[in-house]
Formats: structure tokens, sequence, C-alpha cells
């Protein structure tokens, strides 16, 4: 805690004022009187460092409100709670730890930030006493992390799955409802601000992958990074994608999903590899006391059954769907992007550490060591695979054998005729990816197989 | 606080050993180990209240720990944290109470307890400064309590609107998808143990309303209870509904919603009644200072837009639709009952209880005066109104004169001849309440009009 807080006005530093920052001053002065009605608290700002001091933010504050020196403000003892939403991993990083060693609560947005070396900065903010708190860093205005951290600390949570790129969603609803090419979806969402000009942080899956980091990381207590995200973006998605994709009654969506694999029954119906395999998966591990579960972690695009509550989750929305194990299925919904969204649940973290601090009371982030990945080659799916073959009697039954010669079995199939080529869509029932890309393998090899135009990975209902 | 509770050992006494207490006692058995690594904490099941002791209930306790005297577990003092699922008011009331005033956090599930005498209990949490915590009694499973406490309290939150009953959603989905009639699918309902053989409770929405009237008090900071509720129920809805609603692209659903009025330009657009009206609501209100919001709650069966997060809730599954002014849309979803469940959310709020005792510390609920309700018959709202005409020429125009002739005006209609009568669907714009019942009593009045089959409020996009 700082020396004396006033238990009637907390102090609050913001480090950074872009979007979220500029976003974030103004609910402040909206708020005001209500937080005060509610919390019994007056949050003032007291500082702000920005880069440069004469840019135009259009708030009415004062010019002697903002620093380019945010180190002081970390120093300042009058300063009671930190809020870093600079972005990037340093100075933000140096910043966050001088606070929590200063014993300031810090609230950040900061995805990459968390997604690279959260496991330092949670432990500091546990060894420091204080709060590290990031709702906005995970899904936007989607209260998601306190529920994990706290509503769901006494439930065994299986998987975690969302879609927490807003830009992504939107290219792929606009694809989807309206027949537009991915380009010019793409370019589209660029026009509209929902995409950068370099758009690679979300069509790659990057962004996802960050995210998805973070709440694997909280959901299972151990320490998961951006490193360890396996990503495929949706670039590669066509019309002719999204039209089979409908045929099967199912939606395509880029997905962010988070496993853990505990060596019981569950998990070996899930994963069919031999044991030995796995042994030397556990083998990897650099603390042999997380030996105990593993977690797989990939951003993909797939297809999603059209009554699966995230198959409807359209535009720029982004929903978690958790699965555990006595809560069942939940889901979370809401703007995961967007600067007064993101703002607002910064300003909830805010409320919380600055109550938090006044009762001199933390919430320790659920952090564990570093986790045992399962290499994506180790993971099982059901997957949609589109061929282009030669459309002549007994190509289907020589495709179709391929398949099985490598224990891959399929569960539905549809074909379109165009002239001498056919377009067939074969889906398949749970296989290890490795059997899987044996099967493409050997496809491609195939004279009757002019082109696998796609390879996508599909949702149980 | 109990006397010096030992800082790793928690106490916990269970009122209450029904479905809910059952799967607690097996969810605390399974996750002993698990729960110690992830809180540092031992949660130790002491005393269970029951009402019968030889009852067998399937759980490897020994008998020792039963007990038929509930008042004796809240007064021992080696018992740290209450979780009280005996359900009803009384005596559940009188021991929460005593419980709270000897410093004991208490954990509820009890809907019907907080929705009549939630304030009561809220205040003495507050005046001892303890925990009550109720994550289970609003939305099951689903973390909604916990996010309005806390995530969104910086939030500005205008409307909560959600399926909160799976009984009536399982029902009307049925409805829907498989094309059964009410009566069908409620049988079905209870042949499953979906619904009770008396289904007053759910399909008249008084369940759905209690737990309305807990969301509206903590999203609103003021003390409304069940009483405040308007509710109309399931039973008259017929498969022409359903149809009706197809042909518009809506989906019918049972809804709770709760909505914040405050007089700002955002309320005038719904609340299109004359001021003079609005200041007697007002002046109705017990507390004067009450006076700057009303609120409205109600509880009745709805079109939804079929693009329309809730329109996607499909079987016993709930969800709640919250509408914030910066965070924007956020949906909750997940399981609304049953054991398993509603253990998982009551082990959650055991553990958040256990820790803050441990640290010293609690959160308070932000609970307020007595609501100013406002009535239905001021609210506004569109509507779908079925009639029955004599299929003659000019019988439309003469109808669409009665809504003219009563400001209510249509937005679209679709009509379904069957021999010389035929069966109209109108669809309307945001109307008043009473301007709707003015004109259905005008058009009951009309020779051409047979019937007026069906009345239902219409969600908007």
């Amino acid at each position: 805690m700082s020396d004396s807080p006033d238990l009637s006005v907390v102090n609050v530093g913001l480090l950074g004022c872009g979007i979220v920052g500029t976003q974030l001053v103004q609910l402040l002065e909206e708020r005001r009187a209500t937080l005060a009605i509610h919390t019994g608290m007056r949050l003032e700002l007291a500082k702000i460092a920005v880069r440069s001091i004469s840019k135009d933010r259009g708030l009415p504050i004062d010019e002697s409100m903002l620093t380019t020196d945010a180190q002081s403000l970390v120093d300042d003892p009058s300063v009671d709670v930190i809020v870093e939403v600079i972005g990037g991993i340093e100075p933000a990083r140096s910043l966050i730890l001088d606070a929590l060693k200063a014993g300031k609560p810090v609230v950040t947005a900061n995805k990459e930030l968390l997604a690279n070396v959260g496991a330092e900065l949670y432990a500091a903010a546990e060894a420091n006493g204080v709060d590290l708190l990031f709702e906005a860093a995970a899904a936007g205005a989607i209260p998601i992390v306190r529920p994990l951290r706290e509503s769901l600390l006494g439930e065994d949570v299986r998987r975690v799955m969302g879609i927490v790129n807003g830009t992504t969603n939107y290219i792929l609803t606009r694809m989807t409802d309206d027949g537009v090419s991915y380009a010019e979806a793409l370019s589209e969402a660029q026009r509209l601000g929902y995409a950068e000009r370099d758009p690679t942080a979300d069509v790659e899956g990057y962004d996802a992958g960050a995210k998805a980091a973070i709440m694997a990381s909280i959901a299972f207590g151990a320490n998961v990074v951006a490193g360890d995200v396996y990503h495929e973006g949706i670039a590669a998605i066509t019309q002719d994608d999204i039209e089979f994709a409908r045929l099967f009654d199912y939606t395509i969506k880029l997905l962010a999903i988070a496993e853990v694999y505990r060596g019981d029954s569950e998990t070996a119906e899930v994963y069919r590899g031999d044991s030995e395999t796995a042994e030397v998966y556990r083998g990897d591990s650099e603390t042999g006391d997380t030996a105990e579960q593993e977690i797989g972690v990939r951003v993909y695009p797939a297809m999603v059954p059209n009554d699966h509550p995230l198959a409807s989750v359209r535009g720029s929305f982004n929903a978690v769907f958790i699965e555990g194990d006595a809560a069942g299925e939940l889901m979370f919904y809401g703007r995961g992007a967007g600067g007064r969204p993101t703002a607002s649940a910064v300003l909830g973290d805010l409320v919380d550490a600055a109550a938090n601090l006044q009762r001199g009371s933390f919430t320790p982030v659920p952090h564990g060591p570093r986790a045992v990945i399962r290499p994506i080659d180790a993971l099982a799916s059901a997957y949609y695979i589109g061929v282009t073959v030669t459309d002549n009697p007994g190509v289907l039954s020589t495709v179709a054998g391929v398949f099985g010669q490598h224990n891959v079995s399929i569960r539905a199939m549809q074909q379109q005729d165009s002239g001498e080529q056919a377009r067939v869509a074969f889906i398949t029932h749970t296989a290890n990816e490795r059997d899987v890309q044996a099967t493409l393998s050997d496809l491609r090899h195939l004279s009757e197989v002019s082109d696998i135009h796609s390879v996508l990975r599909v949702i149980g209902s």
C-alpha cells in the first residue's frame, strides 16, 4: 500500500493515453457521481504519462496532469493505483514491476505483455500482496477473467474455446451472410477501421493466440505463453468452404481453444495416441511436478455446428465458451475490442483494485509452473477435408480407401460436380492429427486427386 | 469472524441436504485436493442440518455429522461459514440473520428468500462486515451475480434481460423445433423431471420473476422484490404463434426484463408517456430520494429476433443479456438449474467466502432503498397482435384504422386465409402499453373481428 492513503480518495496514475486511455478518462469523468455513491470512494486521476504532451486528445484535462516521464508517476507516493494502457512489453513490464514492488495495485489491458511475461508479473503481484487485474486483456469488455479467477475456482474446467478476435469474426460473418470473398471482406474491414492496414496480427491468429495463452494460464493454473500457441489464420478460407459448411449445417469461425488433458479416461477418449508417446511429451517438462497435466492450445478456423452457441456469435462480437465438469457449458458474450468497451472493463478492475486497496486486501492470480504443452500433432479432432478429384467411377472408393488405411473414419460426404472435375467434401470422425496428415500426404500422391483445397477442423455439437 | 479460525482449515456448516446440498457434499469431496492447491485452504464439512437423519442420501458421510437442529450449527463457534440450501423464507431467513450477526459468512442458493427479504439480509451482511454470496440464486451455474456486483460496478447498466427458467425454455424449444403443442411439451418436461407436477411456478413466470427481482436489485442498486414483478406465463402460446413468429423471423422466449429509467433523453425515447404521468409515478415513491430513477421489471413471453443472441438459447439452457452504456451488449449463458451445476456455483461462492474470511475482508452487496417501480401500463414495447377476422374486402383497412386511432403504428403484417376467416398477424412499432390495450379493447368491439388470439411483446434487434 502507499503511505497512509486517504480512505475516501484513491489517486490513479494512468500510463498511456491512446484510444483506451482517452475513453477511460472520459468514463471516470462521466461516472464520478455514481461511483462515489456505489463505492464510497473518489477515484481521482492524478497524473497521465504520455509520449507527446502537445497532442490533442479532445479531453477536458489540464496540461499539468500530463508528463512524458512514466517512471515518475510510478514512483510518486501520492499515486495509489496504476493503470497501464501503453501496450507492448517494454517499458510496460518494468513500470508494472516497479509499481507492484512499491505496493501499488496495477490494472492493465496489455495482452501482449501478459501472454509473454505474465507469470513474472503474477508472481510479483503475489509477492507484494497487491492486485494485478487485467480483465480487458483477455476478451475486452467481456467479464471472463474474473469468473475464471473467482467464480470457477472450485470448478474443474476442461476446455476454454472462444471467438476472441472481432476483426476475423467480422470478415467471416460477411463471407457467410453476404457471400463476399475474403479479400473483399478484409478490405471492407480495413475501410471501417476494424482491421489494421497490416492485418497479420488479426487474420493470422496472433492476437487470438495471445488471448488464448492468457485464458489457458488462468483456467488451468499453469504458465502458458504466446509462443506455445499453434495457429492457422483465415486467409485461405474460400466461399467454397463457406458453402460446404452450410451444406453440412456448420458455420466457419476462427477459434482459440485451450484444453487440459489429465491422463484420465475422459482424456483417453480424446487423445488416442499410444501411452509411450504421451510419456515423451511429459518428459519434455522442465519441472517434473507439472507432469500431471498437459495443455493443448491453438487458434484455427473451424467448422462449428449451427446449433452450438458459438455459431451465432456474429460480426465483431466475441464470445468465450467454457466447459466445466460440474457447471457444464458456459458462454460469455460481448464486445471484445473497441475503446469504450475496453475502457469499461479497465474501469471495473480499477474500482475493484481501489476497493481492495482500501480493505487492505487483494485477489491473487491463480498461476502455476510452466505448462507442459501437448504439441498439435498429438491432438485429435474431427476434420473437414475438401478435395478436387477427376469425376470417374471408382474414384470415391479409392479416396475413401486412403482414409481407411490411416484409421480416419468418414462421418459425412458431399459432392459437387463441375464438368470433368468434382469437388468432394468429407467430414471425419475424431482422428489424430498425425493420422490426418498421413492421409493428406497419401491423397496428394493419388493421380485421381488434382487438389486438396481445404482442411479445417470440425467442432463437436 | 469466528473465534481464532485456523487459517488453513475452514469449517463449513451446511443447512439442508436436498439435491443441491447432496451434490455440494460430493463436489467438496471430489475437489478436496485441487482446492487445497489452488486456494491454500482446506474446506471441511463440519455439520449438516437435515430434516430427517435416517434418509439415505447416497453420501459417504458419517451419521454423526447430521443434525436436525439447524440453529445449533449456526451457533457452533467452530463453524466458520454457513451454506444455506434449505429454500423457502423461514427458517432460512432467521438462520442466515443469526449467522451474519455471529460474523459467519453465508452462501445461499435461495432465490425465494432473496427476492422477498434480500434487502434485510444484504444490510445485515454489511452491518456485520461479512459476506453474503448468492451466485446460485440468480441464474444457477451462470456467473452473473459476481459480474454485476464487481466487474460492472463502474458500468451504467440500462437493461438486464434473460431466459432464466429452464423448464419454460425447454417447452418453448420443443414447440418451436418439433411442432409439438404446449400441453404435449409440458407433459414431456414433467416426465423428464424438468417440470414439477404442479408447474405453476415455472410456466406462470413466478420463478423467473424472483430471479428478475434479484438481478434488478443488484444491477440498479435498489430494492426490488418478487411482488414488484409483472408476469405473464406461456400457457397460452400456440403453434400458430410459433408459426407467425417464424414467418416474421422471430423466436418466442419467456423473458425476464429489468430496465432502469432515469429521465434522460434515452429514457424519453422508450417511454413516450407525458411527463405529468411520470411525475405521478415518482410521487408513489415511499422514499423521496429514490425519485431519480424508476425500474420496470416484468416476465412475459416475447418474440425475439432470430439474430439476437437470446434467440439461439435452446432447451433447458439459460442466458442473461445485459446492456450497458460503455460495455455495450454482454450475454452470459449456461445451466440455470440442476443439482450439480447449482452446487458448482455454491462451491465457487464458498471458496470466495472462505478466502475473504481468511483475509479478514468481504464484498458488500450493492443494495439501495426501495425501488420506485414503473407500472406495466406505463411501459412501452413493440407488439405482435394476432386477430381472426372475417375475410371481406376492406376489413384490413378497418382494423388498421383502429391501430392508427390510438397512435399504434404497424410495422409488418402477415395474413393466412382459412375459408371465411383469415388470421392476421400484426407487428407494431414501439407503442405504449395503455395505447395497445385501448386498441385491443376497440378491436374486440368490431364486428369484423371474431377473435384476438394472441398478444405478445416483441424485442428489438
